[in-house]
């Protein structure tokens, strides 16, 4: 293809609000324009390098036998109402009213239409199981689109779900999608770190994250210098690094009231008490909404009404709180606290709130005496035997506070954010931290959506079961981008050649004349051994041509100049882009040995 | 691949709600399932048909140099209001505001989008022409939408725009889209009719539209039986069928009032008067809306308000009434009166306001005398010398009246629906009508979207201009829909062979034994020669596995029986579709013969 044929606007400089590499390198080499905030248009080479991800996809999709369907992207509203996303799922959900007034969803992604159709179909375990999956547009309406198509509002996902008659068959299929997601990344040229989703030990996990490191990363990652353990942060586990056989409560001394005036925080309790944060019992008031866990035991709680927010959604707590106690020198994991209360999120409570629910302005709350509402303490407060804790009254607080002792709460759960220096759950060694962006994800989802919206089959015996269900997600636009963030220099892309738009450019200095009819034999010797090449026919200067190339990144450039072609054995020369020296090869020998080096190295990544 | 490890869910009967072909054998053959009114999903077996049109349509797309380019689906709305098409789509515009309250559509077609593009990237006319294309969903909110995929609200459609420095670049790339679409519909099986949006001979065609004959089809188009004329009823004229000389107004005889009690229709009044309807001056009222005609000196409307709906759109007339005159056996052709004074719509008036702008109850509106309104006249009036009109004048009717001694309208015009047995306009042939669907339509846009949405380039000598415009569409779904309709009969689908979802499809009497064997050897031998081929491998009786062969229509069918490979040469039956004898072929050689008759048959329609 002739670059004057094609549609390659390149920039000098990216706009200002381009901050990361793939953003820029993404307007500056002409692949996509933004049509607005969270919204791109991608240009044909963007474009051609786009379908080579989606291919590699499609390919190790295909090869583990899942099937490629094409839902509608906009979706009818009544599938989301009966999940009860329609409501769980907050404003990233764009919905719309058609003309006839009918709710739709423009899909974030197809839980729903996909269950409600195996739904309809399945009748018998010989049909299970099912393993389907589309590459298609998808919409999250998200509050503050950035970074390009890294996280931008519409976006392309591969998406792909299973149905099983049992965990065991669940299981074989989720194994098989990790190992079709480690191929695939690797296709692309990634490193990807797998990412535990469970907090404990490798192996028998329900849910695996596909990350890669990136400093603009939205998750904070817990690795193991020792071991292969990794784990997001709002899952991550660690080993205890406190005595769990902490002294019997009968053993500790009785509780004593102190005056701490003018000392609030726990740095300025420390300097006052001459003790140091781990003996401290932090309390924090959390507020949860949609809260599935049954509280009709817990303290405060009896009053709570359990609502139904929609037709088939679980019974919540609209609202609860809850007083969580940690030790001092922790901090709560949000994302763990809200799984550990089956919560739709949980904040810390106003002010107003704290002082009704502990009857102490803020900054005096403690576990001892608290009965307005359940205390939930972390897993590190059965070791504190004697320990300092606000006593619910301004400007007092309680030491020789023991657990078991002086209170005992409702519900202990690991809720602690590990930290780099913790150690490994699974073998000891010191954890260490990488922020990263998420490119896939695969999790075995349970039973949520087939009971929800009732899917059934008759087992062997012909009795009516609920299957199972799995899915499976990968970004292609986000995948695209981290392959450009991961491979490039300053001068442009480096792609790898399996995703490359095109595999070789061809530049020469001045195409007329001889040059031309070497260049178009070369350009044709190459498309026909099937090497898709680019020849840079533009009337520019040879610095023009070869900063573009550099900047779109293509694998291989052929430069023809009529000196080299004059001599007794004409010769072209070839560099691969990243690398500083070009080799002469002869003008006859250009087509074979550079289609020979391309097929390298699509057969060594492949 | 094996049915066992597919999903087709085949039916033995369509929902009632299935009414054509086409809709009824998609659902039957497992090919689309409905998620709600307008909106299906692809099961994999349609999937792999429907990327089959996909990609013939890429192909030719590609073969013309036009380039792939992917703009979002989501697309925002000032863009929209920048044209003037968020307000005069109306509503089959599905607009959404996202969580920002930003205004937002769901494409049904992309002019603004790429040209929003094309314009930010312009500088000069060496960049031009410009031709990209993309394939990719769209959303008409249809108010009826039915008949499965072939109306749908969520469709895929392929759409192209090109840019141009002049109209002779245009009608380049318009030739050879017109090409490249000739093709595209037969390698598809499907035998289309371009038909001329031009009312006159062919040539020089401003617009083609791509139709296939349907009993469903929404369109009516007339064909001429000697040529190739051929024209939607929107667009097409005839022969005039009048004698065009007609006696000079001098010569007529004075204008006569006479009483026609008791007839108000024109058959009537042709009772009472002895006479033809062809003397007759039918005379209707219309309502237009948005009419971009100038008006200022049309009688009755010197006091109307030209009005901009939005900021780049044109300024029009919101409503305007007219008098349309036309020889009383013909129908007035709406589109081709919209078309007339460039409305952006046209109906009858409603009875209050025949009364108020004629004087006279409904039934007696004629053009002598007329001053309230504009008269539009058909060019059949032209002829009349000697007819009867309304005279504004409850039962009382003129006679003698001729067209420039008793009215002169302020429009002439080609207004008449043209019917079957009217006369070509290029031969003079006699035409007939067909129902029509268009698949396709290939378009001159002109400045329409570049001058409101302020494209610009600098042509040769430094001075700033206007790129011209055309724009070209195929629905891919309607596509898919109208082969299935073309090639079917009573006991499934018969896909031709470049589109067919599987080449072969291979049914054992019974998968087991050495039936198997033979059955895997043929199936892995026709896979590796690039024969895609579904093995029914299913636990099902040889009449069940035939039906469904039948039904999802695989070109070929290898019937393997331990019989037949019991002989001494063992045998093994192949059937094509749609024929009824099976030939018997030797298990040796059956490979090599299916596949050379299915790439027979790819390389004769391709």
């Amino acid at each position: 293809m002739k670059f004057s044929e094609t549609f390659i606007p390149t920039l000098r400089e990216a706009p200002a609000d381009a901050v990361i590499a793939s953003h820029r390198l993404m307007l500056r080499a002409g692949m996509v324009r933004k049509l607005a905030n969270g919204l791109f248009a991608y240009l044909p080479l963007g474009l051609r390098a786009f379908r080579k991800v989606e291919n590699i996809i499609r390919e190790e999709m295909n090869a583990i036998g899942s099937l490629e369907i094409k839902p509608s992207v906009v979706a009818p509203g009544d599938l989301w109402k009966e999940s009860g996303r329609w409501d769980s799922m907050g404003e990233a959900l764009l919905k719309v009213a058609n003309r006839t007034g009918a709710d739709m969803v423009v899909s974030p992604t197809a839980e729903e239409a996909v269950t409600s159709i195996v739904r309809d179909e399945l009748s018998s375990y010989k049909q299970l199981p099912i393993s389907v999956y589309q590459i298609n547009t998808k919409y999250r309406d998200e509050i503050r689109p950035r970074y390009g198509v890294m996280r931008g509002r519409e976006f392309t996902m591969k998406d792909a779900y299973s149905y099983h008659v049992d965990e065991k068959s669940l299981d074989e299929t989720y194994q098989k999608m990790g190992k079709a997601y480690r191929r695939i990344f690797q296709r692309c040229g990634l490193a990807v770190m797998p990412v535990s989703a469970d907090s404990g030990a490798m192996g028998g996990s329900g849910s695996e994250e596909f990350m890669v490191g990136s400093e603009i990363g939205d998750n904070i990652l817990l690795l193991c210098r020792e071991c292969e353990y990794a784990a997001n942060v709002e899952k991550a586990g660690c080993k205890p690094d406190y005595d769990a056989a902490a002294p019997a409560a009968a053993d500790a001394p009785p509780l004593e009231k102190i005056a701490t005036p003018a000392a609030r925080t726990i740095t300025e309790l420390c300097a006052f008490l001459k003790t140091d944060a781990k003996t401290f019992v932090k309390t924090l008031i959390y507020r949860a909404v949609n809260v599935e866990l049954d509280l009709s035991n817990a303290p405060g709680c009896a009053l709570l009404k359990r609502v139904r927010p929609a037709p088939a959604a679980p019974t919540v707590y609209a609202e609860a709180f809850f007083a969580v106690c940690i030790r001092g020198d922790l901090d709560v994991n949000e994302a763990k606290l809200a799984a550990a209360l089956k919560a739709g999120g949980v904040s810390l409570a106003a002010d107003a709130d704290v002082e009704r629910l502990t009857g102490a302005p803020v900054g005096f709350a403690g576990p001892v005496g608290l009965t307005a509402l359940p205390v939930v303490a972390d897993e590190t407060m059965a070791a504190l035997s004697d320990a300092v804790a606000g006593a619910l009254e301004k400007d007092v607080h309680y030491r020789r506070v023991a657990y078991g002792k002086d209170f005992s709460p409702w519900l202990v759960a690991d809720v602690r954010t590990v930290k780099a220096g913790d150690r490994c759950p699974a073998c000891g060694g010191e954890l260490y931290e990488k922020k990263g962006n998420e490119l896939g994800h695969i999790f075995k989802l349970g039973y949520k959506y087939t009971k929800s919206m009732n899917a059934r089959f008759l087992d062997e015996n012909g009795a009516s079961q609920t299957p199972v269900m799995g899915c499976y997600g990968i970004g292609v636009d986000r995948t695209l981008a981290s392959i450009i963030e991961e491979h490039h220099d300053d001068a442009g892309i480096v792609w790898p050649m399996s995703v490359a738009p095109f595999h070789v450019v061809i530049a020469p200095v001045k195409y007329e004349g001889a040059v031309k009819s070497a260049v178009d034999a070369i350009a044709a010797g190459l498309e026909k051994s099937g090497v898709e090449t680019l020849v840079d026919d533009r009337n520019e200067r040879a610095g023009v041509k070869f900063n573009d190339a550099d900047l779109i990144g293509i694998p291989f450039r052929i430069v023809v100049g009529d000196k080299n072609l004059a001599l007794e054995t004409p010769l072209v020369e070839v560099k691969r882009r990243g690398e500083r020296e070009a080799r002469l090869i002869p003008v006859d020998a250009v087509v074979q040995e550079t289609a020979g080096m391309v097929f390298d190295e699509l057969v060594k990544v492949g």
